[in-house]
């Protein structure tokens, strides 16, 4: 990354906690690295971003954050590879993403230096808890949380931005099976679906947990008005495959437009696999399914990477998928995982040494 | 309220603040009592509520209030009568429909005699900080948040209830204008608009701030599938009057059901008011503007009480309501006030005593 003239405000841990971490059976997102950066906004703009020890931080109970959910956040991944380097993967597309967010939930921008150079910070400092090996990762969790005391609903004007980090492990080891929402929505038109908004996320638990009770694991959503088109799953974008061609939603104002998403639809255009990127109709996937035609579906995201679904439920109906050979999802979630550990040529310059 | 047989732990503050506070110049929500209550869910029950000087509290960054908007609140009025009694304004409603916002949002429900409880202790430690006169309340915001810590975007295994309280004055002491939402929406069929859920509200504070530039204070939201239906305002239901009658949309999924409201409804009917609780459409109304046959539009909900409309846009059009003779909106704000103040007799057993 680039150099600038910021100066954080760094905090250094005393000792690391690293040796009490069993890497081989992490939790996704329940430890934390060694160190944190947290940025105050007051009086109309960011302090000084301080680099401190993971650890807790006091709030009055009256901060718009726990009643208002202005809060917005990102999912991010650093990388080892085998030299010991360290690599984030779009780094720019997430830190246009939080603002975009943040400019939805009236939070302000965050200026690009600080974004960058905290990530830097961060990493360098503990770039130990970056492990190498296929799926490890540190996860990176960038977010703005509204600190303004007082109960009134309107917008906060005290903010802070932290980063928080978390050595993971591949997300999802199996495949999932999931269900097409036809009652519950995740987004309205004209609402904040497009944003990594915090009650984005909350409102999906309820729903969430039904279809776990059914032995689903996550739901498909469709749109709010018809519950006709697929849209994307809770952390996830989706895709079919329909015969050889890839089918995907486009991005509207209810769907997040995800990283993975435009790097898997690149990666398919690059390898001669042809993508449509249209309205995706629950009946199409649904006869599809019927006529043996529909050979995959898998989410993509950064926590996930991809994940295959192998199978579906709709209107009562649980529709198995096959298993085929050389699925796309695996060549895919391969495609990635080679730039993202740098274990190839990066033809679109995705990845960024990290210091 | 009746005696229950559980204990509060409670630890009073060594000293009152209530000499520092300036009561005749209250921003809304700014300044807390001196006690608070909070109540931890974990192993998967609730704790005993504990009863505490308000201040700031310990959070680890991690914890999923932040990151999912995984909270509810609601919103209740202590009033102080001539004889310096203490009361409440439906609270089984309120105490119902923080049960209710937190079914849908994954969070276990809270127990009935720790809520009456807890706010019948904070009303007696604090009764001082409920000053007579009219306008005049302490505001109770009971509220849930998720505190588990860990970034897994999942339900959180451990909960904090919390009350604040705070002193408070009429909410809006000037008529408003709005418009009615064309563009942005609030809540999605299917979604979590009925609830009080904490992302509901962040989530207006954007649209909210483009209509103030616009010299707009609120806006009234429409359905989000076609815009089309009058819906509600961001912390109020809302009344039209059109020649005599009182039109107010029925609830849904998208509407909260606000105790006000229903508190209304049931006085137009105890006072010969005709009221048609039916989808208000958006034309109709502006049909009826353009006769002048619309004679009011006010606010309800329990922060503002009742709150006169004086005009509202649309399309473009900026359409100013008449000045009448004894509007509804006056009638309505007194005869409730007469209940909860308890000047009057209250024929519903709406008011319960605090202590
Ligand atoms: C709702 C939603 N959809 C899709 C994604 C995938 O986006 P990305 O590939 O940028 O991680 C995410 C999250 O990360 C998400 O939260
Ligand atoms: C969205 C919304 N609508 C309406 C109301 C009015 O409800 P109540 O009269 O119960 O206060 C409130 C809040 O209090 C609200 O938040």
């Amino acid at each position: 990354m680039n150099s600038t003239n910021i100066e954080l405000d760094i905090t250094k841990a005393a000792s690391s906690k690293i040796d009490q971490v069993d890497f081989d059976n992490l939790q996704f997102g329940k430890v934390n690295a060694d160190h944190m950066m947290y940025c105050d906004y007051k009086d109309g703009e960011w302090q000084t971003p301080k680099i401190v020890p993971y650890g807790p931080m006091e709030f009055e109970p009256s901060a718009k954050v726990f009643h208002y959910g202005q809060a917005v956040f990102e999912g991010m991944k650093a990388f080892k590879d085998e030299n010991d380097e360290v690599w984030l993967f779009r780094p720019d597309q997430n830190f246009e993403r939080i603002n975009k967010s943040s400019k939805r939930m009236a939070i302000p921008e965050f200026p690009k230096d600080y974004f960058f150079e905290s990530l830097k910070t961060l990493l360098e400092l503990d770039k130990d808890w970056v492990k190498k090996g296929e799926g490890n990762s540190l996860y990176l969790r960038p977010f703005v949380i509204a600190t303004e005391n007082g109960v009134s609903a309107s917008e906060s004007d005290e903010y802070r931005f932290m980063i928080i980090t978390c050595p993971a492990q591949a997300y999802y080891n199996k495949p999932i099976k999931v269900i097409f929402a036809q009652e519950y929505s995740r987004a309205a038109d004209g609402g904040v679906g497009y944003a990594k908004a915090a009650g984005n996320y909350g409102a999906q638990f309820y729903p969430t947990k039904l279809a776990k009770a059914k032995g689903l694991d996550q739901i498909i959503w469709t749109d709010a008005s018809s519950h006709e088109y697929l849209e994307e799953a809770g952390t996830m974008n989706i895709f079919f495959r329909v015969g050889d061609k890839l089918l995907t939603a486009p991005t509207n104002d209810r769907i997040l437009d995800g990283v993975t998403r435009k790097s898997i639809i690149q990666l398919a255009k690059d390898n001669g696999v042809e993508v449509v990127v249209e309205k995706v109709s629950v009946k199409e996937i649904v006869n599809a399914a019927k006529k043996g035609e529909l050979k995959e579906i898998f989410g993509a995201g950064t926590a996930a990477t991809v994940v295959r679904v192998d199978g579906f439920e709709y209107d009562g109906t649980y529709h198995d998928l096959p298993t085929i050979n050389e699925p796309y999802g695996t060549f895919f979630k391969k495609a990635l995982q080679d730039i993202q550990y740098n274990r190839v040529e990066d033809p679109h310059g995705w990845t960024m040494k990290a210091f």
